[in-house]
């Protein structure tokens, strides 16, 4: 069933459409406390308002940006030498670990020595680095220790999208300035179910967050090549994107185009779910070239060792599956050690059974030996190797519900309850830790997940799948799913993985992938707008406010898929004039609310009805006094 | 700019897309009372269980249909002659109701008489209908009679959807039978806030819910061809389609084919907004091809008039324009009376001011004449009209806001307040009533809007457009307001009006349609679910029951695109024989976590660990019991 490998190492390209330039965009990078600390953004250019609108200014937003340097372009991007290792000075000058002489898995040692794989392997001429004995190499354990890491002060820069700099330069530029720092400055107060977000995200900010465990960097120090991100409740809401093989269809290069695409699109982490014959190479081709941290599961590999009998698994098969990933560089984990013996029966009565893969695999190697999960056993043992390379946990949620009818069970709820004790364990060691979440819930039932996850999982950061919000709509399940995705987000969870228009089907393509991110990006917006996330509402503002001013190039371009915007555009009103014209093919040019609206805020402004017109304004001035009120404006109600 | 009309009256055909039968799908009728009285549901077969997952039978599943006899193989379409005026005999037999001579308003009096449009013309038989002097024809006024009509029951049985029925008939089968009724009837108890939604719904409630206001049948007596279908918070949510024309683009035929394409895919309702030169033939068309209601926003016509200049509006003009349109048999129409004239100026502070496009055309109205809007001035004139039709109102929210920084602002609010002041003087009139709502809203502020419509409006239907969560996703707006709607459809909104990822960019086309149509079924659902309306969940398990047991046919029929779903699993998948495989793409044959779940189950059945089995037993014996228990199942909790 194993379809052949279509792949040359020799002669890989990046798929061009990663590196394409995105509309009217330049790639800045904010320099931190030292040279080397370079916070990728995105400024996005804009026409100033015409004058006929007021004619301010609108510089630049900035906007995050996963895409890596394949959006840059002063990087040369080669796939087969892989990303620059931006963080191999700041791993190196800590001084706690060590270069090893090669693999110290059996595993990875014997595919290294594969004369077989040449033409599918990536040749890294670097050699894997582990913590010196004794020694604890993560963030988590820094951030105990008082310190504040490069990767920490990257992270605040990154979160804060220089905001505060943005506003203050348009405040000090006069009073068209101003008028523009009033629209884009304001935004709701938020309602955040208890989250603490600062008006200022601060390096020391970050260093509490992740020393409290609220928070986490995936950062293994064998992926220098990756661009520090933060995940936590009380940072923006972060999405994940699955990409992955299965064992009937099967490219390497297929799987980086995926993870470069995805990455475009602005998936914030990726895992890598590939099963088949060539898990090793192809996660090896795709950690090299991600500046996103990568997930896994290693159980998938671990299977695939014991050809998939699920009876033949061992913790020795599991541990050397662990140790080679994470001298590949996996920056964190899905391990399903809260499917424990005595829960598998109480998924006997479910509609839909155990629809996790790692949670039927351990739930049929429990029943099979008599014997508590060995992931449960030796989860102390796993915490010993996770902290030597700074593996992050994501504690996998093995008895998710698979259907509306399973939702918030009982298997479920034990599951989450061993998830909060096993966060305890992994906190001892000072290992990062975030914990999976569901599935298929009903909107209703969605809070009382998140409410559960904080209270017994010491508000470790939830990443949940979805949740699905029906089960009646395959083909369209990021949308059933994305509902769901914004209301748990707005509820606390921290990063969301995504769900494709394929799931329950077949394997995504690059459509399907791009359609979930994008979806995804919407829900974790939605929510960063419900939760009050200081400054999140400046995108909605800028790209409203180019809607409503007829800047259609601006309107595209601050939107989330500027290509499409332009497209749907394009295809009633194709002429490059209409992008200037001050209607659209919805209504015509002899009625548009729009244009409307410019003549009634005309006539008001020249004394249409006086008394009315000094009630609007004395309201106005109110409004901006508002926003120039600053810090009240962001804090919680 | 007016594009040349591509229509031709004598060869108009139906669109085949529209009536192509949906995969194993047969369209039932449910009698009710009365011969006369036959309820459309479309049923979908099923396989039964296989064997080797329990033998179970698993008999057709009725599903709520708002495709009309498009979808009827008994039914002859010729879109030329129209549908079957079905309701005719119930007019007529009410007595209340005579036959005019021609039409009543001048503009459709004089469209008829002009020969240059015989090529376009409906060429309609039938003569309109009026309430006779004296006379009230709402289904409302009817309901404050205590009389049941037979729109009433209609509605009545199609809530039902033979739930009762399936399941008792499925009990009564025997051992195999009940135990598909279990894992079918077990829902979640809803959380509904506030709402009152009864096990049963009985032709009574129907109409005491009429009577009260807090639901409305748009049923026109001059479109006796409509299907009665029902618009409040305690039944199911429903969904509007908007179609129509512009200036730009324009064919009555294309709108005819989005209107059949609409129903086709699940929309309740349709709106035509068309403008242009030819929008009372369009209307025409599309209303006595239509099996849902239809509603309009006669002000776009009544423009059109003026020649799109807002200020030479004039009461005359819109009352022959409502004259001609309820003539026509539109069953709702949106009339921003809220917008007055004191409200306008609080709109000069906004950032994309009036988006509406009857509110900035009243806006501008009001501002141009120094005067309060004609609409709200004549609002009792207007009641007097729509209760000789039976025409609903829907109080058009013109102060909507248009981006998320004008959410939930002064000028919104206060129309909000006069919305329900001129639903009690509707209501007076015993004139059908729901209220429009917004529009762009973030998440946490969503409630607020349902909470302010329930307190202001006596719990008359909310409408709402979205609302859009997030401004940032031109060419995503299905997504981001879609999020949005399933949040409000929770919270009390009886209908949802769809958005398609056209808007703020283009006209849609029936793609388009389509996914804003799928989108909203999903939010509509996902609301239905979680307000824990009676057998909602019906579909769902009995979609997730196909799904666990690899029934992948039943799992594509179920669902809202057999097609898509369909298609997608082929892309990976194509040959027949996968269809009936115990595995699919995702994870290939030998590494199925559903087939795992199998293996556990088995395992488990055969003794596996005898006192975890038993206590597992013990909860499935319980579970068993608590969807036995019936009618506790479906209250509030």
């Amino acid at each position: 069933m194993n379809a052949p490998l279509k792949f040359d190492a020799a002669t890989a390209t990046v798929d061009t459409a990663a590196i394409a330039p995105f509309p009217n965009s330049t790639k800045v990078f904010i320099e931190g406390s030292r040279p080397d600390i370079r916070v990728p953004m995105r400024a996005v250019a804009q026409s100033d308002t015409p004058a006929s609108f007021g004619g301010e200014p609108n510089p630049p937003i900035h906007l995050y940006d996963t895409s890596g340097p394949y959006t840059d372009p002063a990087a040369a991007i080669d796939i087969r030498r892989g990303l620059a290792p931006l963080r191999r000075g700041w791993i190196g000058e800590r001084g706690d670990t060590e270069e090893l002489p090669g693999p110290s898995s059996a595993f990875g040692a014997q595919r290294l020595l594969d004369a077989g794989l040449d033409s599918l392997r990536f040749e890294l001429q670097r050699k894997p680095r582990r913590a010196k004995a004794g020694a604890n190499v993560t963030q988590m354990h820094y951030a105990r220790q008082g310190i504040v890491t490069p990767e920490m002060e990257f992270v605040a820069l990154r979160e804060n999208l220089r905001r505060k700099q943005y506003l203050a330069q348009l405040d000090a530029s006069g009073p068209l300035g101003q008028r523009t720092a009033a629209l884009l400055g304001r935004q709701h107060p938020g309602q955040s179910f208890g989250a603490a977000i600062p008006l200022e995200i601060t390096p020391e900010f970050v260093r509490s967050e992740v020393a409290r465990g609220r928070a986490i960097i995936p950062a293994n120090i064998n992926h220098p090549e990756s661009e520090p991100m933060i995940i936590g409740r009380n940072f923006l809401v972060k999405i994940n994107a699955n990409i992955g093989n299965s064992a009937v269809t099967s490219s390497i290069g297929e799987e980086v185009e995926k993870m470069t695409w995805a990455i475009r699109w602005g998936a914030d982490n990726v895992m890598d779910l590939s099963t088949g014959k060539h898990i090793h190479e192809t996660r090896e081709w795709i950690i090299r070239n991600s500046p996103v941290p990568i997930g896994t599961v290693p159980l998938y590999q671990a299977l695939e060792k014991v050809n998939g009998k699920a009876e033949d698994l061992s913790w020795e098969i599991y541990r050397d599956t662990l140790i080679e990933q994470a001298e590949q560089g996996v920056d964190y984990f899905t391990i399903h050690a809260g499917v424990r013996l005595a829960y598998v029966p109480m998924t006997a009565r479910r509609l839909t059974g155990i629809v996790s893969r790692g949670g039927s695999i351990m739930a049929k190697w429990c029943l099979a030996h008599h014997e508590e999960s060995f992931l449960y056993t030796h989860f102390e043992d796993i915490c010993a190797i996770m902290k030597q390379y700074d593996v992050a946990f994501s504690l996998g949620d093995g008895l998710r519900p698979g259907s509306i009818y399973d939702a918030n069970d009982e298997a479920q709820l034990a599951e989450l309850a061993t998830l909060g004790e096993l966060t305890q364990v992994a906190w001892k060691h000072d290992v990062q830790t975030m914990i999976e979440g569901p599935g298929h819930v009903p909107l209703h039932l969605i809070r009382e997940n998140m409410r559960l996850q904080l209270e017994q999982c010491g508000e470790a950061p939830f990443y949940t799948l979805g949740p699905l919000t029906t089960d009646i709509a395959p083909g369209y399940d990021h949308i059933t799913s994305g509902i769901g995705a914004a209301h748990i987000g707005w509820y606390g969870t921290a990063m969301l993985c995504y769900v494709t228009p394929k799931e329950h089907l077949g394997l995504p393509d690059k459509a399907d992938v791009k359609d979930g991110i994008i979806t995804y990006k919407i829900a974790a917006h939605a929510a960063d707008l419900a939760k009050g996330h200081p400054g999140a509402q400046i995108r909605d503002n800028a790209l409203s406010k180019a809607r409503f001013e007829f800047r259609w190039e601006d309107q595209f371009n601050l939107g989330l898929d500027p290509d499409k915007a332009r497209a749907f555009h394009d295809e009633t009103l194709p002429k490059e004039s209409s992008k200037v014209a001050h209607f659209c093919s919805m209504c015509g040019p002899h009625f548009c609310s729009m244009k409307i609206t410019q003549e009634v805020r005309a006539y008001a402004a020249a004394g249409g009805i006086p008394e009315q017109q000094a009630l609007a304004r004395g309201m106005q001035e109110k409004a901006v006094e508002f926003v120039r009120g600053g810090a009240k404006l962001y804090r919680e109600v």
